[in-house]
Formats: C-alpha cells, structure tokens, sequence
C-alpha cells in the first residue's frame, strides 16, 4: 500500500500535515480555465494536491496558466488519471461533490460539517481526504458518486444552483482551510484578543482614568461653547459617553480628541474676550 | 431618507429580506469576465444587488455575460456609480475587502465573524450592509479604506494570498448566505443582540452619507480653529475617521456631534470678528 508513498509526500513544505492530505479531483473538465481557476482557488487556500481525471480539454494550455495567475505549479504538478478509482486509490475519506439529490439517498453534509470534522477525520497520520468535482455541464455519475463516502453540498439559491468549477472549489478549500487554522488556534497561545482590535493595533488603549479625564475636559469645553447646559443636562453626556466608550479609543485618539478641546477652548475664550 | 425606497426595495421576489439588504461593490473592475464571475456567484448565494464604481472595461460586454452564464441579469441591472460614496450611501454597515495590513491599523474581522454577526447587524428594516472589493491589481485605496466600518480579510496561504475576484466574493457571499440559512433554521425567534447594536438599539445607525456629511462638517471645523492643517495633514482625519466609524454612530448621537461642530464655528467666527 505504500508503495506510492514518495506521491504522497511530495509537498513536504506545504502548509501543514492536515492541509496536505486533502486532494482535490476534477473529472472530465472541459475548459481548461477552470483548473487554472481552480488551482488558484487551491494555493491561496493552502492546497496543492490537484488531480485530473480524464480531462475534456488541454489541461496545460495557456488559458489554464492564465486563469491560475501564479499558481501554475500545481497544474504542472497535477496527475492525469485514467480513472477515479486510480485518483483516490489512496483516500481514506472520499466525498463527492453534488448539486443534486439523487434517486439513492446518500450520506450528505454541508461545507460547514465537512470542516467541522476534518480534523478529527484527519488525525490519523495515514488519513486521507480527495474533492472529487464533476464535469461543467452533467457533475458527477451515479457510478461516481456512488463510489463516494459522502456527499457535499454547497447550500445554493433554488433557482440557480450550478456553481462555477473553482467557486465551488474555493468554497470547500475555504473550509478546510477554516478547519485547519482552527487547530492552529487551539493549539497554540490563546490569541488573548477577541476584540475588534487585534494584536497588531498601532497603539495602547486609553485607560479608564484617561477616558474620564477626557469626559471632564468634553463637559467643561461644550460648556465653555454654551452646547452644554449643566443645570439641563439632558441625556447629552450619557450619549457622548456611549458614543466614544464603544469606540475603545486608543491613547493616541484621546490626546487628539483633547488637543481639539483645548484648541475649542481657546476659541471659546477669545470670542468672550 | 426614504426618497430613493424603490431603489431599495427592487427585488421584492428575492430570497427574503436579510440577503436584499447585502450590495456587492466593485471598484475599477478591470476584466469583464470577473464581473460576470461575481454575478454568478451572487446569484448562487442568492445575493442580487450589483454595484460598479468606475469599471475599468465594458462592464457589459459578451466576455461579462458568458461567464455570469444565467446571472446575465444582475450584471443589466447593475448600478454604475462615480465615486464609492455614491454607491454605498444608504449602507449602515461598509465592510472593504483588504488583502494587506495598512500603516494605519483599522477594525479587522474574518469572513466567519461577518457571518456571525449578520443577522443581528442586518435585523433593523433600515440596516444595510455594502461589500466593498477593489481593483484586481492593487485592491482598495487608503481612502477607499478609511470610507469602510470594518475591514474583512479572507485567510490565505502566507505565500499566495491574491485570490480571484470572483473567488472573495464567492467566500463572502457563501458566508452570507450560512448566516441567512442559520436563521432560517432557528426558531424563527429574533436573532437576539450579539451585536452591540441588535434590534433593542434605540435609534437608527448613521447612513454613509450621513457620516460622510459629518466628517465634511468636522474637517471644516477644525480649520475654523486652526487645528487641521489641508496642507500639512498628516493623519489626522484618517484617525478621527477610523475613530467615528468603529463607534457606529447612530443618527442622533451625528445630530448631537454636528450641533457641537456648529457651535464651535459659531466661536470661532466670533473668535475672528
């Protein structure tokens, strides 16, 4: 069974383990810009491993390098096979894209459960996944999708339900990368900042003490305009508190928005002046 | 603001109404076939609201059609707008598609939490979310960007992270679509308020065009106070912008910030006579 192991192994730089044992398959393809979309599709989700069966096309000509727009190496890389069977001889989970039902119900999930459960499915060392794509205008077979474990289906509208070869492929790809960077994520240090921010904001948020000294010098200033009625007060400072406390502002946005203060100020004292 | 309503509400057959109050906007397309790609993808996901700013090609030409194959009519009914802030007046939400980090660090969120918190963003009648993507070559300005609420990036391989147009708009587009399915399948009861705003805010968020008034108005009040130098800029108003649109104003707390910019004019007039 290992015999075509050195296949299998053959992006040892890829992006991880978990990413390089999934294989995309398209069978019968018959515009050769589609698997130049579809490898584009593939690299920028962090696959490489591209299988053709039987192509209907030239799967190497220039409209497919064209479409790939970079990514020509895995269409130069990619297996031609005689068959599915000789595709996927090697997966250990085979799943079938379909945009039908078909007359034999057959285990189906969505994009979404597919990446829910890739990383379990593809724990093992030996685990194994291929896409299998069907042709442009007819999909898959009955005998080919009946060779499948599961089914995938890409939630569609009712009216309009056939999906571009590489869109449809970029959606799974897209779980799966999904899949993986979830793993990434729970096995590393906690990112420690589900805010909106993120780690690679450009400066320390303002303390609490440095927001109330900013809400003094807000309620003295638009006093000092006659905006601001103490002995009225309104709901005004209450809103203006809401307003910038959902915003978090950073440490560089309150010394901006207290030199605009204090240059009001200034203009508020001239004009009594 | 209901005058322009049936541009709105021109797609009363549509999937319902969270997917007709989702615009796709595409600036300074430069490939035809990218935009028949994106209106394919649309319509799969049952999105219908097409936006062009300044295309660069025939936004119509065969290429476009052949490749929408059957989405033909989204891309006749497209709106061709002039500037971005035509196209995205009405939206309560703008969200840019960035490939790149910036100099200047803005409100980041993945293609996943956009869909996590959509139903809640788009529960209000009046809420409208805009997807901004740009240029196939160099994506979306600074400026462009600092026009945009959040900014949404789609994970991709370190090395290889150009995807295809029509490629984003298939990633967004599906999650769009989860997050309306998702609401299909709960129970029906109101999606509840995980946003900060949800159906209990208590008044309608700031359209774009109100806030772009706003940041006109602010802009020349702080000359008026000779605090904002046009000639020497630096960055403030990108970082007072960048500021305003993380809070989400809604339009009373606009009403309160534009009366305190008008009595600051007041002063600072009277500061000169």
């Amino acid at each position: 069974m290992l015999e075509s192991a050195p296949y299998y192994f053959r992006n040892p730089a890829g992006p991880g383990p978990m990413l390089e044992r999934i294989r995309i398959v398209l069978i019968g393809t018959s515009h050769p810009g589609n698997i130049g979309g579809v490898a584009r599709a593939m690299k920028n989700m962090g696959l490489r491993d591209l299988a053709l069966v039987t192509p209907r096309c030239e799967a190497r000509s220039s409209e497919a390098i064209s479409r790939a727009s970079g990514a020509d190496e895995l269409v130069a890389a990619a297996r031609i096979h005689e068959t599915l069977d000789a595709a996927v001889s090697d997966a250990t989970l085979v799943v079938g894209a379909s945009a039908r039902s078909r007359t034999l119900p057959w285990p189906m999930i969505t994009p979404r459960q597919l990446g829910e459960t890739l990383a379990a499915e593809l724990a093992p060392d030996d685990a194994r996944l291929a896409l299998v794509f069907g042709r442009e205008d007819t999909g898959l077979t009955n005998a080919e999708l009946q060779r499948c474990h599961r089914h995938v289906h890409i939630p569609t509208a009712a009216d309009f339900s056939s999906l571009n070869l590489a869109a449809a492929v970029q959606v799974l790809a897209y779980e799966c990368r999904q899949a993986w960077l979830a793993t990434q994520e729970s096995t590393q240090e906690p990112p420690g900042d589900d805010s909106p921010f993120g780690t690679a904001w450009d400066n320390p948020l303002a303390s609490h003490a440095d927001l109330e000294r900013f809400f003094e010098h807000l309620e003295r200033s638009l006093i000092a305009i006659d905006f601001h009625d103490p002995d009225n007060p309104r709901q005004l400072m209450a809103r203006l508190r809401r307003l910038y406390l959902r915003a978090r502002p950073d440490q560089m946005e309150i010394n901006i928005l207290r030199g605009i203060l204090s240059a009001v100020e200034k203009r508020a004292r001239s004009g009594r002046g």
